[in-house]
């Protein structure tokens, strides 16, 4: 192939935003076919904003089978990506699914299931991965510089939502419409990045949700969850989407020193011995090894949905292992999901969790629901500074 | 009284500190007449050190009833805070304790009791009240600028200490000897200064303590603890003797923004519009309030033993309301207690705690202690940069 035939699934404005990139040709060896959406009227819209030679379909699978694209980028609600993404495998199309992976990890272990199955090259928008400071983090840990992970600390509260923002669309902030809230919604990328640059696999999770505090919602919007790896090393996860200003400061602590991103910058207080070797040594009161504070250069650039695209298609052109497979979905979702489930246990949960016990308990919130607010769906917002 | 005499009970590396300032004259209306501890050598040494005309006790009751002190500061072994103290105060004594206050609530709770029944002045060493830094912070949100506090987090990571540390006294890092680890001897002050500043009282907790990680020591030298307050905020403390060089980074969040204390310097993150009137009357979709970030000035300095031992001798001599009163010592030690005390028992803590319950849990831990370390008793350590 020398060049993939791409159709997005869901126009709204994510599928937007690929599409403007996409029609401009931001990425080697993809061209945009063909949109579907449940709306003729978003796929109107989408006509007359990014061609008249796109193909339109109402109905996914039909799309999937009109040999007018190779491959799929899936953009729709939450719920619908694993169902959307085994469809388009079946119909042997390489897929791209927008973050989170899917709602639950059961249904997620299902499409990965159907993705390995399939050969097709099945990647993730972790768009956050190409970020410069992240990927620099990871390398530093993977390298070892920062010796053993002792302790992850993420405080991400600057996911401020205002009571406007849930209300904007009738979906948003209900069990049913997207099968949580701050987690599902604002914090994929860091979830993903929490245990992608550091490596660590999770041991067990106790962790604390509130539900709809400060706000007019059902699903939680303040979280604090507390992780232990199975090396030993512990770790924090605090995200909200009442704060402001808000905090995006995460420190990795490690045998050989502490490295903090925080405002577009990463800090590496690097001990010229590693800790273990000092303590073994040292034999006075209060002493601790010598320690450089470093500013480790790194561009200041946003990771780009271009690059991951990008990414994808060289995947499937050139045969490239992905940044982001889409397989690697579930491990941020299963912190997700532990954080929820911990709350809804009160008690701690192990890693791998309990899936069916997790899928119950969101059915039940779905189920016994009796939250309705403000219709005041439709309206479009603004995206400009989301990821 | 114009001159407050002054005996000091326990002449270890505290009480010698607090001689050697008050010897040069270093705090009005006090003069130090005599010195208490159960070893003849450091009485010698201190009657070099500090004075001729010192009186010198082997038994502290011998001191109180001496008629050679009118006031007392007591600098023994933290188990031994509460029975000093209510043993002065019963001989007529005004008493200032080092902190802890002691090591379990339910001893303390005693202490406060005989205290108020005496009508004497009792205070306790959070020189850390006096710190600009924390004195700013408490003044800030005491008047209403932060608004109602909706999260607190305090990362305070930098107490390293090596095995040597810990090697110095067959005392450190027992239950016996220091009924704890951390938490006892290492954050009485943040443990003070986290409820003290924010004025939240906890409500429960649920805490989880490592014993002897990475040391070879019995008690806790690494925790995570999470708090849910009265008004509904939630909080989070973060503390280990592990990491090199660690962090001392405090954070509180409020209706107004948000305010970090770290580095020595305090920076405030500050709304034009209280966050609830904002999220009141917003209609878009992204929007925050407006936010200036204010460097408030405040002086670099550390908060001082002197000043409290003045502060002290100004409430005896003047009436003055005494800026740490002993009894509020309490306050940071159940807070210690219960972070112990979920662990052991793996549940939450409702607030106040159950102090028999920590009180049988920890004789537990004494009785059943098997842990032996190498006898290198008696290495006096240089404690100068600790608090």
């Amino acid at each position: 192939m020398e060049r993939i035939r791409l159709g997005i699934v869901g126009m709204g404005n994510m599928g937007c935003g690929h599409a403007d990139y996409l029609t401009k040709g931001a990425v080697k060896g993809v061209e945009l076919t063909a949109v579907a959406d449940q709306s003729r009227e978003k796929l109107n819209q989408a006509v007359s904003r990014f061609g008249e030679h796109l193909k339109t379909f109402t109905d996914t699978e039909d799309m999937y089978r009109s040999g007018t694209v190779d491959g799929v980028l899936i953009c729709t609600p939450h719920y619908d990506h694993p169902p959307e993404a085994i469809k388009a495998l079946k119909y042997g199309l390489h897929v791209l699914i927008e973050k989170p992976a899917g709602v639950y990890t059961k249904q997620v272990r299902e499409m990965n299931e159907a993705a390995a199955a399939s050969g097709k090259v099945f990647g993730i928008m972790y768009n956050q991965r190409s970020n410069p400071l992240y990927a620099k983090l990871r390398e530093l840990i993977v390298s070892g510089e920062l010796g053993e992970v002792r302790r992850t600390n993420w405080i991400i509260t600057n996911w401020y939502r205002s009571q406007s923002y849930y209300d904007s669309g009738g979906w948003r902030g209900t069990w049913a419409g997207e099968g949580g809230g701050v987690l599902i919604n604002q914090d994929p990328h860091q979830l993903d990045l929490w245990q992608w640059t550091t490596g660590l696999k999770p041991k067990r999770m106790r962790a604390f949700c509130s539900f709809g505090k400060y706000r007019n919602i059902e699903v939680e919007n303040d979280v604090t969850a507390y992780v232990e790896y199975e090396n030993g090393a512990t770790g924090v996860f605090v995200t909200s989407t009442f704060e402001s200003p808000g905090t995006n400061r995460f420190e990795v602590s490690g045998e050989r020193g502490k490295i903090v991103v925080e405002d577009g910058k990463l800090t590496f207080w690097r001990l010229r011995q590693p800790e273990t070797e000092f303590n073994a040594m040292y034999q006075g009161g209060f002493g601790q090894p010598e320690c450089w504070k470093i500013d480790i250069p790194v561009k200041q650039e946003e990771g780009q949905h271009r690059a991951i695209t990008q990414d994808w298609a060289d995947a499937i052109l050139h045969g490239k292992p992905l940044l982001a497979p889409g397989e690697e979905g579930i491990h941020g979702l299963m912190l997700s999901n532990a954080m929820l489930l911990s709350t809804w246990i009160n008690d701690w949960v192990d890693f791998p969790i309990d899936e069916d016990l997790f899928y119950e308990k969101l059915q039940e919130r779905i189920r016994e629901s009796t939250f309705r607010k403000p219709q005041t769906e439709g309206i479009t917002l603004d995206v400009s500074g989301t990821h």
